[in-house]
């Protein structure tokens, strides 16, 4: 079956013990790069470059990036620099990019020297783009072409700049200032008459992204489209780079991780759970979960305060401030995924808020009847019964209201709306939960 | 700037007051496809068939797939099934795949007869495919090639296959059998002498996805190996189809979203926050709200059998129970997320385990701190305001080992570990709290 490969860990470790480097070459060299990346993970550093080295650097550019991120930094401080120097240039630029931005500054401005002055220039320029914009995303190696050729010139002069092109299939028209002007797909050009000038052939209505816009953006603009790459321009239209759907692809399946971690309370791990450091990892979660204890501190001193004679109250107390907090996760998750696969955005929030009022309402009244029935057992009258259920209908209610409005805030301000995590907003909620319940309380059976 | 469109709604709005044909005809000929379905989507179901009657029923499928699935269902039920019979002919078949399970099944009864019988055989293979699987997300629109022909009669054989395939960058290398024997790119048809053999220039290590594998693989390996597609075999190693990069994009964005209301306990809304019908929402949000209000039920009734002299205590309650809550939530989460990004699987249930335990003593004795602190502010004595430090680090504890032991056990029984939401995990987490605070108090301070 071709949907496995048979090369083991043991094997490896076997020829590089017995200096197979014949065999250490064709593993390197006839596997898929992201298949060698793979099998070679456990080995140790040395283990891996004496792999490489098996194989020339241009290859070796092509496999380095499939190792995750933390693992391309311990490599590379370990390897000698004039080596990686070399290894940089033949590096495509978006990986580059991510590696040199995970590397500690000094150490770049260090083997920065040993590139090519022309590849150096493009590292400088991908570096200076802010991380989570398009131009953070890009890779300046694309194929471009001028408007007044033929097709069949066209495929020739394709032939000469596809080895430097990360994706040849589709190529950007560019006038004599690199103005981006059209595109065209490869398979357009193959399939047109060689004789039509490409100035015929291309699309004109160009989809493209600001180097500056953010992240989520790119994201849109290629999944609505349906494009293999999306083209970014500077503020005066000139083409700068493009944004292929592997990386698109990657920040999706990142950010999706990302926003579950934000909205559970930790502030995102940005490495897989079972790598990244214990110290680290307790962070992310403590410093959330030290804000959350001071929201239950409040809880706590607002609910010292009542002296109740109705002792068979304090029961109903986690079950009133748990409705709250359920319906408003429930609301705040709508909310933030509809925020963020654009489904919907600020402008909607009174349609958010009629919705939110409606099914909370319906919800409250869903819950209130279990209520009921659960109060009348331990109140010693269905008229102190009621507190729980219009305790129930009033929190189901406040707290969608609460975690719909949050993340609109948040929006609003600029913050991301996963900010606004599922524990917060329960907590939040607790506290205005508990005083309601306690207002309910005092209302219908008095202090 | 190429980046937006200046095409509005009121002007097509007054094309077809006036019955403007060729200017509609110019709008939905030149446009992008998603361009043309977005600008258009506001205009009701008879008016989008206005308009796109004003072209050739090739173009109108490459338009129709743009409209969001719900629309498509709309404008299905109200249009004419001859013209209905033609235009699924033309759909991609993914396209056509996923409108067609949207369908009511007796009505796809009724049109299926009045499309082309080759078509019809296809439809059927792709509806027989499991909701999820690999072979539900594929198209049967590929290029392929036998091994024993030129690089230059390739091309030339492509150009006669490419207006009907969704994709012919990818290049699939059959026998006669139609199993896969290797692929070549586009590129490196276009790179290669025109002499050179296909059978020379294929890459014979070919990734490929059953058809019945699930969702998330497809994801993972076209992920992985940076693919624009993956082919998809049966188990006798034949070609059936093949999934582009657009459609996992699209299935990726749209799980993280289902991931995130699952963890929230919303059952998935499947379309938009704003488009779903708030009697649906309200369903899939009241059911889990039922469940868990069953669950607070027995916190309610364990709290009821509690009389302690202590009163100061249950001014915690809420504190200490949101304290578990929430370190299950971060450990739920961050298991789940792992989880389905392959990032650990079943197997690393010990280290997850061991590694919860670590974090989460740091986390408790963290939280502990504060939490004696605060107890000494309303306790008696400073012995009887340790309860609360020795509850607050025992329900950190507890809770995180629930939070990450249910979604293992969820993944083992083979259903989505997502299910185990953070809600659920609250509160479950609510009465062990409990169960532990009364047990703490009355084994240091007595009854």
């Amino acid at each position: 079956m071709p949907t496995a490969n048979p090369i083991l860990l043991p094997e490896l470790r076997l020829m590089l013990a017995e200096h197979d480097t014949a065999g250490l070459r064709e593993v390197a060299e006839e596997l898929h790069p992201a298949t060698v990346a793979e099998f070679s993970e456990g080995l140790d550093n040395a283990e891996i470059w004496r792999l490489l080295d098996a194989v020339p650097v241009d290859r070796q550019a092509e496999i380095f990036p499939y190792y995750p991120l933390p693992r391309q930094v311990d490599l590379f401080m370990v390897a000698d620099r004039p080596h990686l120097g070399a290894l940089l240039e033949w590096m495509a630029p978006d990986s580059r990019d991510d590696l040199l931005r995970d590397l500690d500054p000094e150490f770049v401005e260090e083997i920065l020297p040993l590139v090519a002055k022309a590849e150096r220039h493009d590292i400088r320029m991908l570096l200076s783009c802010p991380e989570g914009s398009a131009g953070s995303m890009m890779t300046t190696e694309y194929a471009s072409l001028p408007a007044e050729i033929t097709a069949g010139e066209a495929i020739a002069r394709l032939r000469f700049q596809a080895p430097n092109s990360e994706s040849i299939y589709y190529i950007y028209v560019l006038d004599a200032e690199r103005r981006l002007l059209g595109f065209v797909s490869l398979r357009d050009l193959i399939l047109a008459r060689p004789t039509s000038l490409v100035a015929e052939l291309m699309q004109k209505d160009v989809i493209a992204v600001r180097v500056e816009e953010p992240r989520e953006r790119v994201v849109e603009q290629l999944a609505r489209f349906d494009f293999i790459a999306i083209p970014v321009i500077d503020d005066r239209g000139r083409l700068v780079g493009i944004v292929t759907h592997d990386d698109v692809l990657d920040a999706v399946r990142q950010e999706a991780t990302d926003d579950a971690q934000r909205i559970a309370a930790i502030a995102p791990l940005g490495e897989g759970y079972l790598e990244a450091a214990l110290v680290s990892m307790t962070w992310k979660r403590g410093i959330w979960l030290t804000i959350l204890f001071a929201t239950a501190a409040v809880t706590a001193m607002v609910l010292a305060r009542w002296k109740s004679p109705h002792e068979w109250l304090i029961a109903f107390i986690p079950l009133v401030i748990a409705s709250g907090g359920n319906s408003g996760n429930q609301a705040a998750t709508l909310v933030i995924t509809a925020l963020s696969t654009g489904d919907c955005t600020l402008g909607d929030w009174k349609r958010i808020l009629r919705r939110e009022f409606v099914v909370c309402l319906m919800l409250g009244l869903l819950l209130a009847i279990p209520g009921f029935l659960l109060g009348l057992a331990y109140a010693p009258n269905p008229l102190h019964a009621l507190v729980i259920p219009a305790t129930i209908l009033s929190v189901v209610m406040v707290g969608s209201l609460v975690g719909c409005v949050l993340p609109l805030i948040f929006r609003s301000l600029g913050l991301d709306p996963a900010l606004m995590s599922n524990p917060f907003v329960s907590a939040i909620v607790d506290v205005v939960g508990i005083v309601i319940y306690i207002g309910i309380a005092l209302a219908l059976l008095g202090s």
